[in-house]
């Protein structure tokens, strides 16, 4: 059996433009939790699993939706996840918090931890989350929404599976590294933005492969370090890149030392060393800053507001989008009338609880 | 008088190919502390301006060295300045520490503010320096080396004068808001990165339109928001762009966000608006972070030491090459031999003793 990779979810797409199964969210959620306890996770863990999933399908973010029930299957079904491990908590400071995740996956860490670092950062007026040792296979947005709802602005970046060359370079070093940044608004959603440091997501270039199209310039390289656009050569003996040149690709080196070796955690090439190949739900580290504008200003909140709305606006207004807005657009959608999901997905869900 | 920018240390540069003054890095700090002196700005001030010119010259940093005794001097012509006001520290909180510049420049502030930072950091794991009202024309990266010698970990950021434009936009929302990261290393120079979150630099293509060349495609656009390749035409009407498409856009709101309102502070629509229009030193606000790895880690340093080297050796090993490196060169170079100065440049810095 080979990896799951995001590719996998681009499929059920095409293939589901007429063969869809409809959805409420409701259903969307007792389907996840039904297949989580199926696999005997610890019941916390599914309850915080499920959550990120009917977000992530609410959201029309299908590729960290039901679709990862089948990655994290994969991955409990290999032995790397230690289903009834219960998060330990730390205190390390009036402004820190580490959380390990002993190998079970990330969401129940962060839902453990982030109550603390919300309490710690309206004390101090900063903070930090540190979880180590989780298997990760959720986006980080709506980890930075939980952190806006409470009034603060949040900054979160992870590793992954080494698969991105640095500028210059020629082998794999980086994951595609995601970075997150959410700041709140008193009276719209807030805004967010979660985007890899890759220049593309590695789905993507299989999609390329199988489809036999050429990849366009700027998304790999071969074993040489030339500029590659052939999927194959780019996934089996070369490597991805990051966006926007050397500066993307210092960003990325941030992330791999902020997320790795600052919080005692693996790097990318570590972590895809311990899986062999890149793929499924890497395990590694996350930092999750926290900012409580109240204490950053020292000036009347609402003034401040003004200034970020006036802003916010002045993108939006001539005519720029602002990152999320599509996902808030697809939220509203899904909440009304539910989601239609790709039969053949349902059904290979479905066969998960054989 | 038209206002500095930073093409006419490009033109200097280009006209010293053979006309140069040869000075010792002790003659270079005693032209700065003589210049600062003369135009009355207060002697502690006047000290920390002058280290922070000499480390760029030093680093062959020409545009953030001697050379901004010009644009300094501008801004204290045109009564931007509070040349004798002293910073105003305030302990906000175990991690916080917000240091008001009171109009004068920033290295005084930074210095102020620094060593409580580095104080509250190693106390707590992590702290930030707010700095207010500052004229800022320093580079980041002396301050976030600053950091790493005390064996933080540091990532700085700072909005500037409105030019650049969202992506899918048509107006200038943005400064060039640079961003610097800095690893500290224990046998080795920091790993350090300081880059704009524009493009390319305004005063690049100040340099082409004066030159009458095309710009390449990337760098602005018009009016209409179309890409456009006339230099006046960017700088005139249209707007310049960031580096990284869509995701680079995303970094530049999020330092306008944390840079700017977090903090109380200017976004750099705000700060360009005050000034009338783009160039000398901007006034805005700072965003220093700092991290003590011994609490992030929870672990004994020299294993993370050992992962973040394997990271930047892989890095380096593979001939990309680090972010620093010209100037880690630069600087081992004029320690031992001094550095050469346009001459042109030297006899425009000595008629401000005039």
């Amino acid at each position: 059996m080979t990896l799951l990779s995001g590719a996998y979810v681009y499929e059920y797409q095409v293939r589901s433009m007429s063969d869809t199964v409809h959805l409420s969210l409701d259903e969307v959620q007792a389907l996840a939790l039904r297949v989580l306890r199926h696999h005997g996770i610890i019941e916390a863990q599914v309850q915080a699993m499920a959550r990120v999933m009917t977000a992530g399908e609410r959201d029309h973010c299908h590729s960290h939706g039901l679709f990862r029930l089948l990655t994290c299957s994969q991955s409990l079904r290999e032995g790397k996840v230690a289903r009834d491990a219960l998060p330990t908590v730390e205190h390390r400071s009036p402004a820190l918090v580490a959380v390990d995740a002993q190998c079970n996956f990330s969401p129940l860490a962060f839902e453990l931890g982030s109550e603390l670092l919300i309490e710690k950062t309206r004390s101090v007026g900063l903070g930090a989350l540190v979880i180590n040792n989780c298997l990760h296979f959720s986006a980080l947005w709506p980890e930075v929404e939980r952190l806006t709802q409470a009034g603060l602005c949040a900054l979160i970046m992870t590793p992954s599976h080494a698969c991105v060359a640095p500028a210059g370079g020629k082998h794999a070093v980086f994951g595609t590294n995601p970075i997150a940044f959410g700041w709140p608004r008193a009276n719209a959603h807030p805004y967010v933005f979660d985007f890899a440091t890759s220049a593309i997501a590695r789905g993507e270039i299989d999609l390329y492969r199988r489809s036999g199209r050429t990849l366009p310039e700027g998304w790999g390289i071969d074993e040489h370090g030339a500029p590659c656009t052939d999927a194959a050569t780019v996934l089996q003996r070369g490597a991805m890149l990051t966006f926007g040149g050397y500066k993307g690709s210092a960003l990325a080196t941030m992330i791999e030392l902020m997320a790795g070796p600052l919080l005692g955690d693996l790097t990318s090439a570590e972590s895809v060393a311990i899986d062999g190949r890149p793929g499924g739900a890497p395990r590694h580290g996350e930092l999750i800053l926290a900012f409580d504008p109240r204490f950053f200003s020292g000036r009347d909140p609402p003034t401040d507001q003004a200034s970020a709305e006036a802003l916010l606006q002045a993108i939006s207004g001539q005519g720029a989008r602002l990152p999320s807005e599509r996902r808030y657009a697809a939220r509203a959608h899904s909440i009304a009338h539910g989601v239609d999901i790709a039969a053949a997905l349902h059904r290979d869900i479905l066969a998960l609880l054989d």
